[in-house]
Protein backbone atom coordinates (compact mmCIF):
# COMPACT_ATOMS: atom_id res chain seq x y z
CA UNK A 1 0.00 0.00 0.00
CA UNK A 2 1.77 3.38 -1.09
CA UNK A 3 -1.45 5.35 0.74
CA UNK A 4 -2.14 5.28 5.06
CA UNK A 5 -5.03 7.28 6.36
CA UNK A 6 -5.33 7.73 9.80
CA UNK A 7 -8.80 9.38 11.28
CA UNK A 8 -11.80 9.31 12.40
CA UNK A 9 -15.01 6.68 11.59
CA UNK A 10 -18.32 7.34 13.28
CA UNK A 11 -21.70 7.54 13.24
CA UNK A 12 -23.56 11.06 12.26
CA UNK A 13 -27.15 12.24 12.75
CA UNK A 14 -27.59 14.88 10.20
CA UNK A 15 -30.43 16.87 9.62
CA UNK A 16 -30.83 18.98 6.64
CA UNK A 17 -33.57 21.51 5.44
CA UNK A 18 -35.01 18.21 3.29
CA UNK A 19 -34.41 15.33 6.03
CA UNK A 20 -33.15 14.11 9.11
CA UNK A 21 -31.03 10.73 9.31
CA UNK A 22 -29.92 8.93 12.35
CA UNK A 23 -26.74 7.00 12.69
CA UNK A 24 -25.17 7.37 9.44
CA UNK A 25 -21.68 5.87 8.57
CA UNK A 26 -19.42 8.64 8.33
CA UNK A 27 -16.24 10.19 9.78
CA UNK A 28 -13.21 11.91 8.55
CA UNK A 29 -11.01 8.61 7.27
CA UNK A 30 -14.25 7.19 6.76
CA UNK A 31 -14.85 9.37 3.83
CA UNK A 32 -11.87 10.18 2.91
CA UNK A 33 -11.19 6.10 2.41
CA UNK A 34 -14.04 5.81 0.15
CA UNK A 35 -12.94 8.18 -2.40
CA UNK A 36 -9.08 7.45 -2.24
CA UNK A 37 -9.90 3.55 -3.07
CA UNK A 38 -11.29 4.17 -6.59
CA UNK A 39 -7.39 5.09 -7.40
CA UNK A 40 -6.46 1.60 -5.78
CA UNK A 41 -5.56 -0.07 -2.38
CA UNK A 42 -4.97 2.11 1.02
CA UNK A 43 -4.80 1.40 4.30
CA UNK A 44 -7.09 2.91 7.25
CA UNK A 45 -5.86 3.57 10.65
CA UNK A 46 -8.53 4.46 13.24
CA UNK A 47 -10.97 3.03 15.76
CA UNK A 48 -14.76 2.14 16.37
CA UNK A 49 -16.68 0.94 18.94
CA UNK A 50 -18.37 -2.41 19.81
CA UNK A 51 -21.71 -0.93 18.12
CA UNK A 52 -19.40 -0.55 14.84
CA UNK A 53 -22.39 -2.85 12.24
CA UNK A 54 -20.39 -5.66 10.39
CA UNK A 55 -22.07 -4.26 7.20
CA UNK A 56 -20.07 -1.06 7.68
CA UNK A 57 -16.39 -3.18 8.13
CA UNK A 58 -17.78 -4.99 5.19
CA UNK A 59 -18.10 -2.05 2.49
CA UNK A 60 -14.57 -1.05 3.39
CA UNK A 61 -12.98 -3.71 3.29
CA UNK A 62 -14.93 -4.99 0.08
CA UNK A 63 -13.22 -1.60 -1.62
CA UNK A 64 -9.77 -3.10 -0.80
CA UNK A 65 -9.37 -0.41 2.08
CA UNK A 66 -6.87 -2.38 4.50
CA UNK A 67 -8.38 -2.58 7.77
CA UNK A 68 -5.45 -4.20 9.64
CA UNK A 69 -4.91 -0.75 11.85
CA UNK A 70 -8.76 -0.46 12.41
CA UNK A 71 -9.02 -0.87 16.16
CA UNK A 72 -12.37 -2.13 17.52
CA UNK A 73 -12.37 -0.80 21.39
CA UNK A 74 -14.94 -1.78 23.95
CA UNK A 75 -17.60 1.27 24.15
CA UNK A 76 -19.63 3.37 21.59
CA UNK A 77 -18.26 4.75 17.88
CA UNK A 78 -17.86 8.23 17.96
CA UNK A 79 -20.85 10.09 17.49
CA UNK A 80 -21.40 13.63 15.48
CA UNK A 81 -24.81 15.24 14.75
CA UNK A 82 -24.96 18.81 13.06
CA UNK A 83 -27.66 20.67 11.21
CA UNK A 84 -27.30 22.74 7.64
CA UNK A 85 -29.28 25.88 6.87
CA UNK A 86 -30.89 25.80 3.48
CA UNK A 87 -27.56 27.87 2.04
CA UNK A 88 -25.51 24.72 2.94
CA UNK A 89 -22.68 26.94 4.09
CA UNK A 90 -24.08 27.27 7.35
CA UNK A 91 -23.27 24.33 9.70
CA UNK A 92 -24.56 24.03 13.00
CA UNK A 93 -22.85 21.08 15.65
CA UNK A 94 -25.42 19.81 17.38
CA UNK A 95 -23.36 17.36 19.45
CA UNK A 96 -19.74 15.70 19.61
CA UNK A 97 -19.51 12.64 21.61
CA UNK A 98 -15.62 11.48 21.14
CA UNK A 99 -16.26 7.89 22.65
CA UNK A 100 -13.75 5.49 22.51
CA UNK A 101 -11.41 8.24 20.02
CA UNK A 102 -11.30 10.02 23.24
CA UNK A 103 -8.27 7.27 24.12
CA UNK A 104 -7.25 6.86 20.82
CA UNK A 105 -3.86 5.64 20.81
CA UNK A 106 -3.22 4.91 16.54
CA UNK A 107 -1.00 1.92 16.26
CA UNK A 108 0.11 1.89 12.48
CA UNK A 109 0.90 -1.60 11.29
CA UNK A 110 4.88 -2.47 10.54
CA UNK A 111 3.47 -3.21 7.02
CA UNK A 112 1.90 0.01 6.10
CA UNK A 113 4.50 2.32 8.26
CA UNK A 114 6.54 3.00 4.74
CA UNK A 115 3.82 4.12 2.96
CA UNK A 116 4.78 6.49 0.88
CA UNK A 117 1.39 8.91 1.44
CA UNK A 118 0.06 9.68 4.34
CA UNK A 119 -3.17 11.56 5.11
CA UNK A 120 -3.79 13.05 8.71
CA UNK A 121 -7.44 13.50 8.70
CA UNK A 122 -8.38 15.41 11.06
CA UNK A 123 -8.53 14.59 14.63
CA UNK A 124 -7.32 15.97 17.82
CA UNK A 125 -3.21 17.24 17.05
CA UNK A 126 -2.18 14.72 19.53
CA UNK A 127 -3.33 11.58 17.58
CA UNK A 128 -2.09 12.63 14.02
CA UNK A 129 1.42 13.69 15.93
CA UNK A 130 1.61 10.02 17.46
CA UNK A 131 0.63 8.83 13.74
CA UNK A 132 3.10 10.63 11.82
CA UNK A 133 5.88 10.08 14.27
CA UNK A 134 5.09 6.01 13.79
CA UNK A 135 5.64 7.04 9.94
CA UNK A 136 9.04 5.95 8.45
CA UNK A 137 10.13 8.23 6.47
CA UNK A 138 6.55 9.13 3.82
CA UNK A 139 7.33 11.22 0.95
CA UNK A 140 4.48 13.37 0.78
CA UNK A 141 2.08 13.93 3.97
CA UNK A 142 -1.12 16.41 3.51
CA UNK A 143 -2.74 17.09 7.32
CA UNK A 144 -6.01 18.59 8.09
CA UNK A 145 -7.66 20.28 10.73
CA UNK A 146 -10.92 21.74 12.04
CA UNK A 147 -12.04 25.23 13.66
CA UNK A 148 -11.71 23.13 17.29
CA UNK A 149 -8.53 22.31 16.99
CA UNK A 150 -7.03 25.76 15.52
CA UNK A 151 -8.79 26.73 19.19
CA UNK A 152 -7.94 24.84 21.70
CA UNK A 153 -4.81 23.51 20.72
CA UNK A 154 -2.86 25.67 17.98
CA UNK A 155 0.54 24.70 19.91
CA UNK A 156 0.15 21.17 19.08
CA UNK A 157 -0.75 21.97 15.62
CA UNK A 158 1.60 24.24 14.62
CA UNK A 159 4.09 21.94 15.86
CA UNK A 160 2.74 19.39 13.68
CA UNK A 161 2.34 21.95 10.58
CA UNK A 162 6.34 22.28 10.44
CA UNK A 163 6.93 18.59 10.20
CA UNK A 164 3.71 17.65 7.00
CA UNK A 165 4.34 19.07 2.85
CA UNK A 166 0.79 19.72 3.04
CA UNK A 167 -2.11 20.99 4.89
CA UNK A 168 -6.27 21.03 3.75
CA UNK A 169 -8.36 23.52 4.92
CA UNK A 170 -10.97 25.74 4.39
CA UNK A 171 -11.69 29.04 4.02
CA UNK A 172 -12.85 29.54 7.68
CA UNK A 173 -10.66 27.53 9.15
CA UNK A 174 -7.63 29.40 7.12
CA UNK A 175 -8.50 32.87 8.48
CA UNK A 176 -8.52 31.48 12.28
CA UNK A 177 -5.63 29.78 11.48
CA UNK A 178 -3.86 32.66 10.43
CA UNK A 179 -5.79 35.89 11.21
CA UNK A 180 -5.50 37.13 7.68
CA UNK A 181 -9.47 37.65 5.83
CA UNK A 182 -7.71 38.06 2.64
CA UNK A 183 -8.11 34.29 1.09
CA UNK A 184 -4.80 34.50 -0.60
CA UNK A 185 -2.70 36.03 2.18
CA UNK A 186 -4.31 33.62 4.68
CA UNK A 187 -2.60 30.65 2.13
CA UNK A 188 0.47 32.94 1.71
CA UNK A 189 0.87 33.04 5.45
CA UNK A 190 -0.33 29.22 5.89
CA UNK A 191 2.75 28.35 4.00
CA UNK A 192 5.16 30.40 6.64
CA UNK A 193 3.91 27.60 8.88
CA UNK A 194 5.39 24.70 7.28
CA UNK A 195 3.59 22.87 4.20
CA UNK A 196 4.74 23.58 1.23
CA UNK A 197 1.60 23.30 0.22
CA UNK A 198 -1.97 24.31 0.67
CA UNK A 199 -5.17 23.46 -0.84
CA UNK A 200 -7.97 25.42 0.16
CA UNK A 201 -11.75 24.18 0.08
CA UNK A 202 -14.30 26.70 -0.80
CA UNK A 203 -16.98 24.22 -0.94
CA UNK A 204 -19.84 25.08 -3.85
CA UNK A 205 -17.01 27.85 -4.96
CA UNK A 206 -14.39 25.22 -5.84
CA UNK A 207 -10.80 24.98 -4.34
CA UNK A 208 -7.74 26.33 -4.48
CA UNK A 209 -3.79 25.48 -4.30
CA UNK A 210 -1.31 27.57 -3.17
CA UNK A 211 2.41 26.95 -3.10
CA UNK A 212 5.84 29.08 -2.88
CA UNK A 213 6.00 28.28 -6.71
CA UNK A 214 2.24 28.07 -7.58
CA UNK A 215 -1.06 28.53 -7.52
CA UNK A 216 -3.86 26.58 -8.92
CA UNK A 217 -7.94 27.57 -8.93
CA UNK A 218 -10.97 25.40 -9.54
CA UNK A 219 -14.74 26.30 -9.42
CA UNK A 220 -16.46 23.45 -8.05
CA UNK A 221 -18.60 21.05 -10.09
CA UNK A 222 -21.99 22.67 -10.65
CA UNK A 223 -24.07 19.88 -8.93
CA UNK A 224 -27.95 20.44 -10.24
CA UNK A 225 -29.11 19.44 -6.14
CA UNK A 226 -26.90 19.28 -2.92
CA UNK A 227 -28.79 16.70 -1.02
CA UNK A 228 -25.54 16.63 2.28
CA UNK A 229 -22.44 18.19 2.01
CA UNK A 230 -21.37 16.44 5.34
CA UNK A 231 -17.75 14.64 4.32
CA UNK A 232 -17.06 16.87 1.44
CA UNK A 233 -13.88 18.53 2.31
CA UNK A 234 -12.69 14.58 3.13
CA UNK A 235 -13.82 13.26 -0.38
CA UNK A 236 -11.94 15.99 -2.03
CA UNK A 237 -8.80 15.18 0.24
CA UNK A 238 -9.19 11.33 -0.50
CA UNK A 239 -9.86 12.17 -4.33
CA UNK A 240 -6.35 13.82 -3.99
CA UNK A 241 -4.58 12.42 -1.93
CA UNK A 242 -5.39 8.57 -3.76
CA UNK A 243 -4.26 10.26 -7.24
CA UNK A 244 -1.50 11.38 -5.88
CA UNK A 245 -0.78 8.20 -4.72
CA UNK A 246 -1.56 6.26 -7.97
CA UNK A 247 0.46 8.34 -9.70
CA UNK A 248 3.73 8.48 -7.49
CA UNK A 249 4.98 11.51 -7.85
CA UNK A 250 3.94 15.17 -6.50
CA UNK A 251 5.07 16.87 -9.78
CA UNK A 252 3.56 20.48 -10.51
CA UNK A 253 1.32 18.72 -13.34
CA UNK A 254 0.41 15.92 -11.23
CA UNK A 255 -0.98 17.93 -7.90
CA UNK A 256 -3.08 19.97 -10.95
CA UNK A 257 -4.49 16.78 -11.63
CA UNK A 258 -5.15 15.67 -8.43
CA UNK A 259 -7.02 18.83 -7.44
CA UNK A 260 -9.49 18.21 -10.42
CA UNK A 261 -10.29 14.54 -9.17
CA UNK A 262 -10.45 16.10 -5.50
CA UNK A 263 -13.63 18.80 -7.08
CA UNK A 264 -14.87 15.28 -8.73
CA UNK A 265 -15.16 12.94 -5.79
CA UNK A 266 -16.73 16.06 -3.14
CA UNK A 267 -19.33 16.37 -6.04
CA UNK A 268 -20.64 12.81 -6.02
CA UNK A 269 -20.28 13.07 -1.86
CA UNK A 270 -22.53 15.92 -1.89
CA UNK A 271 -24.79 14.05 -4.09
CA UNK A 272 -26.19 11.54 -1.94
CA UNK A 273 -26.75 10.97 2.11
CA UNK A 274 -23.94 10.61 4.35
CA UNK A 275 -21.41 8.18 2.16
CA UNK A 276 -24.47 6.75 -0.21
CA UNK A 277 -23.37 8.27 -3.45
CA UNK A 278 -19.67 8.82 -3.03
CA UNK A 279 -19.70 5.09 -2.71
CA UNK A 280 -21.88 4.16 -5.44
CA UNK A 281 -19.37 6.11 -7.22
CA UNK A 282 -17.08 4.51 -9.97
CA UNK A 283 -13.75 5.39 -11.63
CA UNK A 284 -14.98 5.58 -14.76
CA UNK A 285 -17.82 8.15 -13.40
CA UNK A 286 -14.98 10.07 -11.47
CA UNK A 287 -12.78 10.09 -14.88
CA UNK A 288 -16.11 11.69 -17.00
CA UNK A 289 -16.88 13.97 -14.38
CA UNK A 290 -13.31 15.55 -14.33
CA UNK A 291 -13.69 15.71 -18.08
CA UNK A 292 -16.34 17.56 -17.53
CA UNK A 293 -14.92 19.58 -15.06
CA UNK A 294 -12.14 20.30 -17.84
CA UNK A 295 -14.42 21.35 -20.24
CA UNK A 296 -16.18 23.56 -18.03
CA UNK A 297 -12.66 25.77 -17.29
CA UNK A 298 -11.39 25.51 -20.49
CA UNK A 299 -10.36 28.39 -22.83
CA UNK B 1 -18.84 52.23 -32.80
CA UNK B 2 -20.08 48.63 -32.38
CA UNK B 3 -20.69 48.55 -29.03
CA UNK B 4 -23.47 51.12 -27.15
CA UNK B 5 -23.87 51.06 -23.60
CA UNK B 6 -26.46 52.80 -21.69
CA UNK B 7 -26.90 53.45 -17.97
CA UNK B 8 -26.10 55.62 -15.07
CA UNK B 9 -23.05 57.99 -14.43
CA UNK B 10 -22.38 58.74 -10.66
CA UNK B 11 -20.77 60.59 -7.57
CA UNK B 12 -20.84 57.54 -4.80
CA UNK B 13 -19.83 57.91 -0.97
CA UNK B 14 -18.18 54.92 0.03
CA UNK B 15 -17.38 53.55 3.47
CA UNK B 16 -15.03 50.70 3.72
CA UNK B 17 -13.46 49.05 6.73
CA UNK B 18 -9.79 51.39 6.10
CA UNK B 19 -11.49 53.78 4.12
CA UNK B 20 -14.52 56.66 3.48
CA UNK B 21 -15.09 58.71 0.44
CA UNK B 22 -17.18 61.03 -1.02
CA UNK B 23 -18.55 61.88 -4.37
CA UNK B 24 -16.39 59.79 -6.09
CA UNK B 25 -17.50 59.15 -9.66
CA UNK B 26 -18.99 56.30 -10.40
CA UNK B 27 -22.34 54.57 -11.75
CA UNK B 28 -23.21 51.85 -13.74
CA UNK B 29 -22.13 53.08 -17.30
CA UNK B 30 -18.74 54.62 -16.22
CA UNK B 31 -17.31 51.47 -14.83
CA UNK B 32 -18.50 49.25 -17.76
CA UNK B 33 -17.23 52.49 -20.35
CA UNK B 34 -13.91 52.20 -18.33
CA UNK B 35 -13.51 48.63 -18.88
CA UNK B 36 -14.38 48.16 -22.51
CA UNK B 37 -12.81 50.92 -23.48
CA UNK B 38 -9.43 48.90 -23.21
CA UNK B 39 -10.70 47.10 -25.95
CA UNK B 40 -11.86 49.87 -29.03
CA UNK B 41 -14.02 52.80 -28.68
CA UNK B 42 -17.57 52.88 -27.47
CA UNK B 43 -20.50 55.56 -26.92
CA UNK B 44 -22.13 56.30 -23.73
CA UNK B 45 -25.76 56.76 -23.79
CA UNK B 46 -26.89 58.84 -19.90
CA UNK B 47 -27.72 61.68 -17.94
CA UNK B 48 -25.41 63.40 -14.99
CA UNK B 49 -26.91 67.11 -13.71
CA UNK B 50 -25.17 70.27 -14.25
CA UNK B 51 -22.50 69.62 -11.33
CA UNK B 52 -20.73 66.51 -13.06
CA UNK B 53 -17.10 67.71 -13.19
CA UNK B 54 -15.54 68.68 -16.14
CA UNK B 55 -12.75 66.41 -15.13
CA UNK B 56 -14.67 63.56 -15.20
CA UNK B 57 -15.84 64.22 -18.75
CA UNK B 58 -12.30 64.36 -19.91
CA UNK B 59 -11.88 61.07 -18.03
CA UNK B 60 -14.47 59.34 -20.22
CA UNK B 61 -13.54 61.83 -23.45
CA UNK B 62 -9.82 60.56 -23.35
CA UNK B 63 -10.28 57.58 -23.25
CA UNK B 64 -11.95 57.04 -26.59
CA UNK B 65 -15.57 57.26 -25.41
CA UNK B 66 -18.38 58.84 -27.17
CA UNK B 67 -20.35 61.32 -25.22
CA UNK B 68 -22.54 62.24 -27.86
CA UNK B 69 -25.28 60.94 -25.92
CA UNK B 70 -24.45 62.24 -22.87
CA UNK B 71 -27.10 64.28 -21.78
CA UNK B 72 -26.58 66.81 -18.87
CA UNK B 73 -29.55 68.43 -17.37
CA UNK B 74 -30.35 70.50 -14.63
CA UNK B 75 -30.24 69.03 -11.48
CA UNK B 76 -27.84 66.64 -9.11
CA UNK B 77 -26.29 63.95 -10.98
CA UNK B 78 -27.09 60.49 -9.62
CA UNK B 79 -25.84 59.70 -6.22
CA UNK B 80 -25.60 56.84 -4.17
CA UNK B 81 -23.88 56.20 -1.15
CA UNK B 82 -23.05 52.73 0.68
CA UNK B 83 -20.95 50.72 3.19
CA UNK B 84 -18.93 47.60 2.92
CA UNK B 85 -18.55 44.73 5.79
CA UNK B 86 -15.12 43.72 6.60
CA UNK B 87 -15.96 40.30 4.76
CA UNK B 88 -16.57 42.79 1.54
CA UNK B 89 -19.62 40.79 0.63
CA UNK B 90 -22.23 42.24 2.80
CA UNK B 91 -22.80 45.39 1.31
CA UNK B 92 -25.19 48.50 2.73
CA UNK B 93 -27.05 51.00 0.70
CA UNK B 94 -26.80 53.81 2.60
CA UNK B 95 -28.72 55.97 0.33
CA UNK B 96 -29.84 56.72 -3.18
CA UNK B 97 -30.67 59.72 -4.71
CA UNK B 98 -32.05 59.56 -8.70
CA UNK B 99 -31.63 63.04 -9.19
CA UNK B 100 -31.37 64.22 -12.65
CA UNK B 101 -31.57 60.26 -13.68
CA UNK B 102 -35.35 60.06 -12.11
CA UNK B 103 -36.74 61.80 -15.60
CA UNK B 104 -34.06 60.17 -17.80
CA UNK B 105 -35.48 59.52 -21.12
CA UNK B 106 -32.63 58.01 -22.76
CA UNK B 107 -31.72 59.11 -26.55
CA UNK B 108 -29.10 57.15 -28.59
CA UNK B 109 -27.70 59.02 -31.22
CA UNK B 110 -28.90 58.14 -34.58
CA UNK B 111 -25.15 57.32 -35.52
CA UNK B 112 -25.30 54.96 -32.67
CA UNK B 113 -28.16 52.95 -33.13
CA UNK B 114 -26.95 50.19 -35.39
CA UNK B 115 -24.14 49.15 -33.20
CA UNK B 116 -24.01 45.60 -33.19
CA UNK B 117 -23.63 45.29 -29.44
CA UNK B 118 -25.74 46.74 -27.02
CA UNK B 119 -25.29 46.82 -23.40
CA UNK B 120 -28.19 47.79 -21.16
CA UNK B 121 -26.30 48.76 -17.85
CA UNK B 122 -28.26 48.44 -14.45
CA UNK B 123 -31.19 51.06 -14.48
CA UNK B 124 -34.72 50.88 -13.83
CA UNK B 125 -36.18 48.32 -16.59
CA UNK B 126 -38.36 51.30 -18.30
CA UNK B 127 -35.52 53.32 -18.85
CA UNK B 128 -33.66 50.04 -20.24
CA UNK B 129 -37.01 49.31 -22.37
CA UNK B 130 -36.93 52.70 -24.26
CA UNK B 131 -33.36 52.52 -24.72
CA UNK B 132 -33.55 48.86 -26.27
CA UNK B 133 -36.71 50.52 -28.33
CA UNK B 134 -34.08 52.50 -29.91
CA UNK B 135 -31.57 50.10 -30.87
CA UNK B 136 -31.72 49.01 -34.29
CA UNK B 137 -31.40 45.30 -34.36
CA UNK B 138 -28.10 44.41 -31.96
CA UNK B 139 -26.41 41.23 -32.76
CA UNK B 140 -26.33 40.89 -29.42
CA UNK B 141 -27.95 42.74 -26.40
CA UNK B 142 -27.16 41.97 -22.63
CA UNK B 143 -28.72 43.27 -19.60
CA UNK B 144 -27.95 44.05 -16.52
CA UNK B 145 -29.87 44.69 -13.43
CA UNK B 146 -30.05 44.78 -9.89
CA UNK B 147 -32.60 43.60 -6.74
CA UNK B 148 -34.51 46.48 -6.65
CA UNK B 149 -36.18 46.01 -9.94
CA UNK B 150 -36.38 42.64 -9.47
CA UNK B 151 -38.76 43.42 -6.36
CA UNK B 152 -40.17 46.87 -7.35
CA UNK B 153 -40.77 45.98 -11.47
CA UNK B 154 -40.68 42.54 -12.14
CA UNK B 155 -43.52 42.82 -14.59
CA UNK B 156 -41.52 44.88 -16.87
CA UNK B 157 -38.10 43.31 -16.22
CA UNK B 158 -39.77 39.79 -17.49
CA UNK B 159 -40.81 41.90 -20.71
CA UNK B 160 -37.63 43.18 -21.00
CA UNK B 161 -35.89 39.74 -20.64
CA UNK B 162 -37.86 37.97 -23.60
CA UNK B 163 -36.32 40.70 -25.77
CA UNK B 164 -32.62 40.48 -25.19
CA UNK B 165 -29.93 37.78 -25.50
CA UNK B 166 -27.61 37.85 -22.40
CA UNK B 167 -28.95 38.73 -18.59
CA UNK B 168 -25.67 39.27 -16.81
CA UNK B 169 -26.47 39.16 -12.85
CA UNK B 170 -25.23 38.01 -9.13
CA UNK B 171 -25.76 35.10 -7.25
CA UNK B 172 -28.70 36.84 -5.09
CA UNK B 173 -30.25 38.68 -7.77
CA UNK B 174 -30.32 34.95 -9.88
CA UNK B 175 -31.69 33.75 -6.83
CA UNK B 176 -34.20 36.16 -6.12
CA UNK B 177 -35.24 36.59 -10.11
CA UNK B 178 -36.31 32.96 -10.06
CA UNK B 179 -37.01 31.51 -6.88
CA UNK B 180 -34.37 28.70 -6.88
CA UNK B 181 -31.32 28.37 -4.29
CA UNK B 182 -29.37 26.27 -6.30
CA UNK B 183 -27.12 28.56 -8.23
CA UNK B 184 -27.09 26.34 -11.61
CA UNK B 185 -30.87 25.95 -11.56
CA UNK B 186 -31.51 29.71 -10.66
CA UNK B 187 -29.30 29.79 -14.05
CA UNK B 188 -31.13 27.31 -15.80
CA UNK B 189 -34.01 28.79 -15.03
CA UNK B 190 -33.32 32.60 -15.57
CA UNK B 191 -32.33 30.90 -19.44
CA UNK B 192 -36.59 30.39 -19.64
CA UNK B 193 -37.14 33.71 -19.37
CA UNK B 194 -35.23 34.71 -22.58
CA UNK B 195 -31.80 35.06 -22.70
CA UNK B 196 -29.98 32.37 -24.51
CA UNK B 197 -26.99 33.12 -22.45
CA UNK B 198 -26.39 33.75 -18.40
CA UNK B 199 -23.67 35.33 -17.03
CA UNK B 200 -23.83 34.53 -12.88
CA UNK B 201 -21.08 37.16 -11.10
CA UNK B 202 -19.84 35.41 -7.71
CA UNK B 203 -17.84 38.27 -6.81
CA UNK B 204 -14.41 36.91 -5.05
CA UNK B 205 -15.75 33.14 -6.12
CA UNK B 206 -15.68 34.08 -10.05
CA UNK B 207 -17.94 33.46 -12.69
CA UNK B 208 -20.25 31.19 -14.29
CA UNK B 209 -21.53 31.42 -18.19
CA UNK B 210 -24.32 28.93 -19.08
CA UNK B 211 -26.42 28.66 -22.20
CA UNK B 212 -28.73 25.73 -23.39
CA UNK B 213 -25.49 24.34 -25.25
CA UNK B 214 -22.92 24.98 -22.99
CA UNK B 215 -21.23 26.07 -19.38
CA UNK B 216 -18.29 27.61 -18.74
CA UNK B 217 -16.70 28.41 -15.24
CA UNK B 218 -13.80 30.69 -14.14
CA UNK B 219 -12.59 31.36 -10.72
CA UNK B 220 -11.75 35.11 -9.69
CA UNK B 221 -8.50 36.18 -10.12
CA UNK B 222 -6.82 36.16 -6.67
CA UNK B 223 -6.30 39.86 -5.54
CA UNK B 224 -4.17 40.45 -2.98
CA UNK B 225 -6.31 43.32 -1.27
CA UNK B 226 -9.43 44.29 -2.19
CA UNK B 227 -9.69 47.98 -1.75
CA UNK B 228 -13.29 48.56 -2.59
CA UNK B 229 -15.74 46.18 -4.57
CA UNK B 230 -17.51 49.04 -5.75
CA UNK B 231 -17.75 48.58 -9.71
CA UNK B 232 -16.55 44.50 -9.66
CA UNK B 233 -19.87 43.77 -11.87
CA UNK B 234 -19.85 46.63 -14.43
CA UNK B 235 -16.29 46.17 -15.10
CA UNK B 236 -16.47 42.40 -15.58
CA UNK B 237 -19.57 43.38 -18.05
CA UNK B 238 -17.33 46.12 -20.05
CA UNK B 239 -14.03 43.68 -20.23
CA UNK B 240 -16.90 40.86 -21.42
CA UNK B 241 -18.47 43.24 -23.99
CA UNK B 242 -15.46 45.33 -25.01
CA UNK B 243 -13.72 42.28 -25.99
CA UNK B 244 -16.93 40.32 -27.53
CA UNK B 245 -17.54 43.70 -29.48
CA UNK B 246 -13.78 43.59 -30.21
CA UNK B 247 -13.79 40.42 -31.84
CA UNK B 248 -17.22 41.07 -33.82
CA UNK B 249 -18.97 37.19 -33.00
CA UNK B 250 -20.51 35.95 -30.14
CA UNK B 251 -19.27 32.07 -30.87
CA UNK B 252 -18.57 29.74 -28.43
CA UNK B 253 -14.78 30.27 -27.81
CA UNK B 254 -15.42 34.14 -27.77
CA UNK B 255 -17.65 33.74 -25.37
CA UNK B 256 -15.51 31.83 -22.74
CA UNK B 257 -12.25 34.69 -23.54
CA UNK B 258 -14.73 37.29 -22.63
CA UNK B 259 -15.30 35.43 -19.26
CA UNK B 260 -11.42 35.33 -19.06
CA UNK B 261 -11.65 39.79 -19.95
CA UNK B 262 -13.94 40.56 -17.66
CA UNK B 263 -12.47 38.56 -15.01
CA UNK B 264 -9.42 40.49 -15.25
CA UNK B 265 -11.11 43.91 -15.92
CA UNK B 266 -13.14 43.16 -12.68
CA UNK B 267 -9.83 42.65 -10.62
CA UNK B 268 -8.04 45.63 -11.59
CA UNK B 269 -11.15 47.58 -10.57
CA UNK B 270 -11.38 46.19 -7.17
CA UNK B 271 -7.74 47.10 -6.72
CA UNK B 272 -8.56 50.38 -6.11
CA UNK B 273 -10.83 53.00 -4.84
CA UNK B 274 -14.11 53.74 -7.07
CA UNK B 275 -12.16 53.70 -10.51
CA UNK B 276 -8.83 54.71 -9.99
CA UNK B 277 -7.38 51.50 -11.08
CA UNK B 278 -9.59 50.53 -13.45
CA UNK B 279 -8.99 53.66 -14.90
CA UNK B 280 -4.79 53.34 -14.67
CA UNK B 281 -4.97 49.72 -15.97
CA UNK B 282 -3.30 48.90 -20.00
CA UNK B 283 -4.80 46.77 -22.09
CA UNK B 284 -1.50 44.90 -22.20
CA UNK B 285 -1.48 45.06 -18.15
CA UNK B 286 -4.96 43.02 -18.43
CA UNK B 287 -4.28 40.68 -21.27
CA UNK B 288 -1.20 40.02 -19.22
CA UNK B 289 -3.47 39.40 -15.97
CA UNK B 290 -5.88 36.74 -18.46
CA UNK B 291 -2.64 35.01 -19.08
CA UNK B 292 -2.04 34.56 -15.53
CA UNK B 293 -5.55 33.58 -14.68
CA UNK B 294 -5.39 31.10 -17.73
CA UNK B 295 -2.31 29.55 -15.81
CA UNK B 296 -4.36 29.28 -12.98
CA UNK B 297 -6.71 27.23 -13.93
CA UNK B 298 -4.67 25.28 -16.97
CA UNK B 299 -4.46 21.56 -15.59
Amino acid sequence: MSLLAVGTLAYDSIETVHERRENVLGGSATYFSLAACLYGGLALVGVVGDDFEARDVELLRSRGIDLQGLEVAPGKTFRWSGRYEADWNTRHTLATHLNVFEHFDPKVPMAHRSARFLFLANAAPAVQAKALAQAVRPEFTMLDTMNLWIEIAREELHHLLRRVDALILNDEEARMLTGERNLLRAAAKALTLGPRLIVLKKGEHGAFLISREARFALPSYPVEEVVDPTGAGDSFAGGFMGFLASQGNVEPGTLRRAMLHGTATASFCVEGFGVESLARASRAAVDARCAQILSLVSV
